[in-house]
């Protein structure tokens, strides 16, 4: 079976360990495990009746929930299916530009969105320093915080880029792990800056990648351009009805930001203490680790011994063998990965 | 409240017949009202389980399931959110070449996307003979049953654009209407023409238009492009398991087949004895009826006064105030707009 380039692939994980897909602990997916909440799957379950007529192609109650939620007129919202649908067109616009910026290491779809229309990508490492001689005529691609290294970048930092660049599109996908007082989303600048795209996903935080949801936030007449380039009904009756339910769930967002940053940081001390690896510090809901042993060997070790499947990370080529990926999940969770890879970096074979 | 320029949008409808949505009798989509079929709802729920894991962006099982049905190896089938989502990659397609032939009038979806890629299109009338001086350079887009119309292409007819054109796009999303010995689908032809893509789609035979769910058949060469174009999984897990079921419901697929050619005939000859109105013979699950009552009028007459919703045909700009088409529904209810359409056309006001 050939191993797919994208995470989060179960079924290659599942066929490896000898077991079925939900049987393994998944570490690759970068998906809250205190999910879905169950106002997701009521909303479902109450919508199964409409799935015979067409989705409203204005998705009219869905973008006024998201429009009061931030605090913007729901015609500055474009909800797509998954972030990764609405990527596709902010890189058709990226690529429009001479030049499109790119931290890497990147994640492995900015590349295929990039590439898919062209796009003339100027990689440049996530520590440099960056002040391109033609910016007004060049786009820049964020994720913020950064997928794989967890880096936040401060509003400010990305604040500048506004002033230069044509074109600046942050993909916020893990922005709502972080408590409203710690995040660093450009929101609260979408309507003062016409040249900025914020890319947001529910599928992370809400547990439903399975479900596909995610909007843009921009100005109307980009987004209405978008809208005429795709078909008109990206978003299905069932994930219009569970986004509506989950971006009002209090509860479920609270509990989400009472667990992460002490289950993270024992996480994350856990991985510190054991010889040979080295875990970066990082904002979001994942930990990027660097690894003596080559990541594909413990990938594989881990699946076969212990039926855990981590992100080893060849789909970013700077990472290569020397560094896997691990969402933060429950605390038990966690602690059998911990003994997991003990076992395995003690184990020389 | 703008009026939607494509069909299906039951929330302006209601709104001008001050009820709600679910109150209204809509023959303005083209959709099966026996369905959904239980096996759908049965499949979606026993599925909500695995919506904290992201689709297999192979597909691998549903397009298995489509390939038997078929009789075609799976890489020969791409599905997509619906047969509009795969529309958009054909349409990116064809854009590449000198110019795409279009049967007027035509399906508002086909210019929304030849246009998002700047297509040359050259629109010719339905009843018009075809032969480009650049055949070889060009493409051309046809659906098969054709909409509005109903009109059905023989599988001859359509061979012999698969010798002349260079592309050649045939959406066939009405055809699993027609039984099976009926049918005039080129699926026969797709390994034996590499330029033929043919579109179909599950949610009018299903009843799951909610629901986002078509498939694109070509070339493996050609749909390994589009999957590199488009977002990675761009089918949720529900519709993929509820396309599984359906695919496999031979008792509904009969059921269907058994309702649709009586009950057309008898609404074809209901329509055909109101004075003003002339219906034309299609093989399609819809009629397209010739008014000399302004359509718009009849279809605000008929929701103020009937709650029931026909489709003008302004998104179809050739055929202007003189026609409105209609859908094939139960008995029952096709009887209610028979006598509501009576009433109409003998009230002159």
């Amino acid at each position: 079976m050939k191993k797919p380039s994208h995470g989060g692939n179960l079924i290659w994980g599942a066929t490896l360990a000898g077991c079925s897909p939900s049987e393994l602990v998944d570490f690759s997916a970068s998906i809250n495990p205190l999910g879905p909440p169950q106002s997701a799957i009521a909303a479902i379950q109450n919508s199964l009746g409409v799935l015979t007529t067409y989705p409203d192609p204005n998705y009219t109650q869905l973008c006024s929930t998201l429009g009061n939620w931030h605090q913007l007129p729901p015609e500055w919202i474009l909800p797509g299916n998954g972030s990764a649908e609405l990527l596709t067109w902010a890189s058709r616009e990226l690529s429009q530009l001479d030049a499109t910026y790119l931290f890497t290491p990147a994640f492995g779809d900015y590349w295929r969105s990039l590439k898919a229309f062209n796009a003339q990508v100027h990689p440049i490492l996530l520590s440099e320093a960056i002040t391109p001689p033609n910016a007004a005529r060049s786009g820049i691609l964020i994720n913020n915080p950064h997928n794989p290294t967890g880096k936040l970048f401060t509003k400010e930092a990305l604040q500048k880029y506004l002033e230069e660049f044509a074109l600046v599109v942050v993909d916020e996908a893990f922005m709502d792990f972080l408590p409203p007082e710690e995040e660093q989303s450009l929101l609260p600048l979408v309507t003062e800056y016409t040249n900025l795209v914020i890319l947001r996903s529910l599928t992370k935080f809400y547990s439903l990648p399975g479900l596909r949801l995610g909007y843009a936030i921009s100005h109307p007449k980009r987004l209405q351009n978008w809208q005429e380039w795709r078909d008109p009904w990206p978003v299905n009756v069932l994930a219009e009805q569970a986004a509506i339910a989950v971006i009002q769930d209090r509860e479920f967002q609270q509990k989400t930001w009472n667990w992460l940053p002490p289950t993270r940081k024992e996480l994350f001390e856990g991985l510190q203490a054991i010889p040979g690896l080295q875990p970066l510090q990082g904002a979001a809901n994942f930990v990027l680790v660097k690894t003596a042993k080559p990541s594909s060997q413990l990938q594989t070790q881990l699946l076969t011994n212990h039926k855990i499947l981590i992100r080893d990370c060849q789909s970013f080529p700077e990472l290569g063998e020397v560094f896997f990926r691990v969402s933060v999940r429950t605390q038990p969770e966690n602690q059998l990965l911990l003994q997991a890879l003990t076992q395995c970096l003690l184990n020389t074979t």
